[in-house]
């Protein structure tokens, strides 16, 4: 199921969640959901779901596909009820299946629950093993439903002091929210790898997990959710606990480079920002004489922006890209194969001809697409092809909820930065250092998660698969 | 969802179960499910699945609907393993969804097992109170889940030991199959209200809930399983142990009546055969002047047929049915609403112009399809139309996975018999005596539920909603 | 797409169409249609459609399968208008394709018109040459786009001119609706080969190809239309107009013996009745010794009753059929196509055991159904099975619209009754004479087409391809 | 069915085919075909479709929606040929009908032929009224239909004498591509309002709307068919006949503004340059007092930037667009519907905020969008919206196949410039000027259709309904 012509990292999910005072307006929390998850689609195209709470009962609508595809506006507007959570998955597994998709929603001995989760629990087998120890069966292998489990042996008392009680149990890389019959919690890893915010929308407290999310809504930011930290938004608002600090903070640095949409703001940096200001260090650190730089769109847009800018070269669209592919469909024979990036991607021959040009892209994976659109470029009538990367080589795995299950395919892994440039084919290759790359982000917080670039990761993961 | 045009009771599923010893003939484990469940289709049209076990682990496919639209034959394909269970389902609520769809596969400690049942626990209630105070989460309301919750805090021996100790736990009216990786068992309710057999293809054996779906396979017939009774199906073949005994047996005699198909032998007595001896008993009881008998097909005629064969009376296909009659449609406005029955049965003028006629059907539970038969058959120009019924009335609910929800519609229930053939508008109505009904069962078990009839209970319910 | 375990000659289209001058009680003319359309549903089960005139305009919708599956409710709540004529499909080219679907719709000269027609041109290749030679292109090769094109070149005048113009240009064996803007018209061949009739429905005209779907809309039946004859119903109610006289007429003897419902009356004989009396006459020109008689259900159901009844033998329902069978799938695997009868019918131990068993059945086409029967009968223990047919050996093609494109494959065309009792390995084969058969049909007009039995055929076809 | 959130105007359709001589590499027509369609997805998103010739017959294969959604891989697979057509098509009508979708599939007395086509016959009502009085009948309102019609009449001799021999009677503005069993033809209209190219892949030619579907597959463009010339592509290469003269060319000038992808060369010019002169123009006649130029992507982009380029300001991607957007849904409540333009378009507060900002856009049609978006640039900040339109004001329909069917709305057909100004909310609104568009064109050809600015038709429109 995975897109042949795509190969960038994937993140897993994205999470909304909305509380309704106000009634009045033709506002109603499952449709507002809907918008707040389409606005997340980037974070996942393979389910959706969104979740109903109205005081008494939950009920629960997912479905395969886009947002569009899965959800069914006649079984949205049949959930009524003023609080919502929803979610878009991304799954790692080659068939998405509709059970795991998410929400998820439970029974409990306290009545019911639904949980949407983006990341990773690091200590999920140890957690199985506790429970299914004890009895428990499982029908799905996500988080959630982990989750569920460790809240439920604990829900004597109300979900709020369950979920500050067992967040200590859950090591990892998550953020998640969580619907009861009259209540929305939720909630952060300790390190705030994940991402989460707080949205205000007259009167009504919004969680999701990017504030372009907010702003699609016409919703004003708040603030964002503290690692480890549980928000509760009832009748009465919202209020904040600390459920556990921590020592150590680790963003994931690659929601800037590459996942979360460049108009989000996450942990005080905009993320349009951070890409255009990589582009200007990238050029800070790498001399290159040419005549034009050109960005693969649309990611690596702002950091060949601000490239061209820091290296008064002229700024082009030099590859033009096919607005409708997107949707996965498997190409028939390998002498169409050989289309895959022509049909994604095509050059501009009366902007490319004859110029030495600089190429800057996000991040490179596998390099396969890096050598077609360089070839590419060659055909066109480019003289020349530089190649500038606005991330370090990507070398390790990321066990937080990042799909980088083609590991032994990561090209820096295998090549050096020689051999790669060579496989790819350009004049030269640059990439950004660690250290030029971490100076660019515009944040109180200095410590980001950059383990698929150094390998130092801030949580042990728990088994390497 | 219901059809609006059919309104019998219905019974809740079929189950199946197959362990293949002989895979060098073409047949596999899924296709041969596939085939079984769908002659069991008459039990239950709104879900079906699939799920088989390699030996490792359980693949499961599912989906809403019939057979044939609910399972795709590329996934079936891809469904390998030599042991599956299916099932089919009729769901009670308004809305079938997926994740109720059974089989169920659940993670437990020792692996994996998947379960389908047929039937209802009727201390459901108690055994979810127990558990949730435990810690357990629920994700449906399905008895199969609370089954896998019991069974999995006892699965620290094999699941043939865990089966025998927790069925005892276990009160109610069901029959049930469970698929491990390398295992197939099948248990039945202590009373055997609902049933369930073995049988035998080629050397490799199979538990079905009827014996029509053996006959289909080309399978023989080995015996029913008895109440109280686990069969374990492995590579050494099938061996039965006795769980609990019990000292009454109730088979349910609707089974008989209407449920099962006509080619199947349940508990010793062949289902067409009883029809038949109840339309004979009928008209041992009640002589009826008149010229002809027809009966409201498919459920009436074998019972039609023994009344007229009793009664030395011409039977005729009065009623003509339109075979394709049976995908649920809304029926548009009022005045097409009347078409209901007329769409699904019509009288041959021909046969009934004229006559005095003797209408046989199974069972009324409101009356109102018998009103409008009656009707078309007097417009028709039948002079006399006399109703005789092949069982008593029908006025209790039932608890044992048969749905009467429609209980206050039952029009036994709060009419006398002379009103209830006033509102049908017939000359007369007779149903055969409860004494006369159990007369005709040629089985060695003398011991029926016939709660629906008497409202004697054979296992106290544990609450009535 | 053809189903795999059916093998009788099949028809190809059910025309209906209706003109409502009162629109005050809720029926409209779209849901009535889609409902006559409904109860012709077994004259074709490929593709329906529905056309929907209001005075001005002419609306179309249409799909492919069964009648629930192609029309969407919605859609045909949007078809607003008086007058519709709707039309159900059985292709005889492997792939049914929706633009061959029925009704057409035709922008001409006048307006529009929309054309829904049963049967088959026979002098289709001569008019698309004389119309090709004029410039006419064709998107399609159906009759009713050719029959659009020969009106359209004649329509100066009214349609009801044009079509009575036209009639006698048309060869073959047809029953047809027409729709303009604010006219319904009807016709039939010259020698009445195909079937249709006038219906009242208060104070309503409609036409039908068979009277079943008149009484299943609660309609009366007036007449059938005459060969020859176009019906014209407008706001006036109806006329007629006698196209062409035929000097001899040549009704479809099949449609009798397994076509039509066994509730419709067609040309003054009931279907039923003439089925069971077939069987009478069977029993008359043939002695068996016998302890019971069966039927293939469903059509050959009344023969054997008509069978029993002459030759003084019980008559018991000993196949049983499985009611969901009838949605096309394909069989898997070998060991599984050995299934096929299997999954349709299924004989009753407790009937057929020790018994010497007559088996009546309508037609034989292929044989290869009949052997597996009989094959399944031994196994339950039928000690004897005769098979007695009730139509004459099934020699010759058929080219008035009955899909018998397995001309090959016919079995009386290659065996003698000898070699084909061996092949179906009964103990004997007995066949009803034609004359016998002829004998059975109360009809005033004692004319019918029995080419398929005789090769004597009433027009000669074009080509035989 | 028109997406709530997009006002532009709308291109109706591409055309595109290929003859391959060369089968040896693994191509195959139809998915060549399907690639090339693909990358003219931009011209109709409502139906696609594919027909393929062998030399003996041809096949046809379309659906509704986006390629992928409207083509099935596994139908593609069975077409079989060397010969295809393909198209995509925007249909004006509010209900895209499978009958409507191109290409067209016409037997005619020379054998099949198949056609699709891009464009508008301006003598439609004319040609139907001559064909009509002949008897001629139409299925659809396409001019492709027409076209058949007209060309079969012709059609005594070879289908090329027949094209040329007929192209004068047709009038207005098209490019079109035609299959025969064994031939491949294209034409464009006398003054060239339409785009159509040759290319080359392999030793294998093509025809297609835009030079981009060439690149996409890797193939040469050759050149622009010319005015009124007909190509014929056979075995033994291609060759052109010049069918008819016209002393007036007049492409249409919007192709350039907003309709052809930027990476297309058409009639010699390039796309993305002339947006992006068109911006420098722009900045040229009008002097703006700001700090930064954003665009309103994606079509607006190149000009944004010609802007900023020519004025020395710094351009920046101030409004960032949701990728997932552009299916079309329903937005339910009034309070949701404001959302409208928020779904799509999100200003990035810390690019715009404290800035005075000018916005480029390609052209205004209603209006409305690009108030929401300049309220949404306030509401983030901006101090300044100016708005600069790369196209003079839209005010008069267009006949030639582009969809500006909501012409009342066209919002400079009622308001003056200063009106707009108020009504979108800017500080000063500035249109480039006619004459300062057309010298942006670098084209050998200065004629160029600007109908739509200017209300001087080339040719004659028919009827304005």
């Amino acid at each position: 199921m995975h897109n042949e012509i795509e190969e960038k990292f994937h993140d897993e999910c994205g999470v909304f969640g909305i509380y309704l005072n106000n009634l009045d307006d033709g506002f109603d929390a499952a449709k507002t959901t809907f918008f707040g998850i389409y606005a997340l689609q980037h974070r996942g195209q393979e389910s959706a779901g969104i979740a109903v709470a109205d005081g008494h009962k939950i009920e629960l609508h997912k479905g395969l596909g886009l947002t569009t595809d899965a959800l069914n506006m006649k079984r949205l507007n049949a959930l009524k009820g003023n609080i919502a959570i929803g979610h878009v998955r991304y799954s790692t597994t080659g068939f998405p299946a509709l059970i795991d998709a998410q929400p998820m929603l439970f029974h409990y001995r306290q009545g019911m629950m639904s949980i949407a989760c983006n990341g990773n629990l690091t200590n999920s087998v140890e957690l199985n093993k506790k429970l299914s120890a004890e009895g428990a069966v499982f029908q799905t292998t996500t988080d959630a439903e982990l989750m569920a489990n460790v809240l439920s042996r604990n829900s004597q008392v109300s979900m709020e002091e369950a979920l500050v009680k067992c967040l200590p149990e859950m090591k990892g890389a998550f953020a998640a929210v969580i619907l009861t019959e009259d209540c929305l919690l939720g909630f952060r890893d300790p390190m705030g790898i994940r991402p989460l915010c707080i949205g205000e929308l007259r009167g009504n407290y919004i969680l999701a997990s990017e504030s372009a999310s907010l702003n699609t809504l016409g919703a004003k930011f708040i603030r964002d959710v503290k690692p480890g930290e549980v928000i509760i938004v009832d009748k009465d608002g919202y209020r904040a606990r600390q459920a556990l600090e921590s020592t150590q903070h680790a963003h994931c640095i690659f929601e800037y480079i590459y996942f979360a949409r460049p108009d989000s703001t996450i942990d005080g940096t905009n993320v349009y920002m951070a890409r255009k200001e990589l582009g200007r260090q990238l050029a800070r650190e790498h001399q290159i004489d040419a005549d034009l730089v050109i960005s693969v769109p649309d990611s690596g847009t702002p950091s060949a922006m601000g490239f061209a800018e820091q290296a008064r070269l002229p700024f082009e669209e030099g590859l033009m890209k096919n607005r409708y592919v997107g949707r996965t469909f498997i190409i028939p024979s390998q002498a169409l194969r050989e289309l895959g990036v022509r049909l994604k991607l095509n050059p501009i021959k009366e902007i490319v001809q004859g110029k030495r040009i600089v190429m800057v892209d996000d991040s490179i994976v596998r390099g396969t697409t890096s050598k077609q659109i360089v070839q590419m470029l060659r055909e066109a009538g480019a003289t020349e092809v530089h190649m500038a990367v606005a991330s370090p080589p990507t070398k390790y795995p990321c066990y937080y909820g990042i799909d980088t299950s083609r590991r032994e395919e990561l090209i820096a892994n295998t090549m050096s930065e020689n051999e790669i440039a060579n496989f790819i084919g350009v004049d030269s290759l640059q990439y950004i250092t660690k250290e030029g790359m971490l100076k660019c982000m515009n944040s109180d917080e200095r410590n980001f998660c950059t383990a698929c670039f150094s390998g130092q990761y801030p949580i042990e993961p728990e088994s390497i698969e």
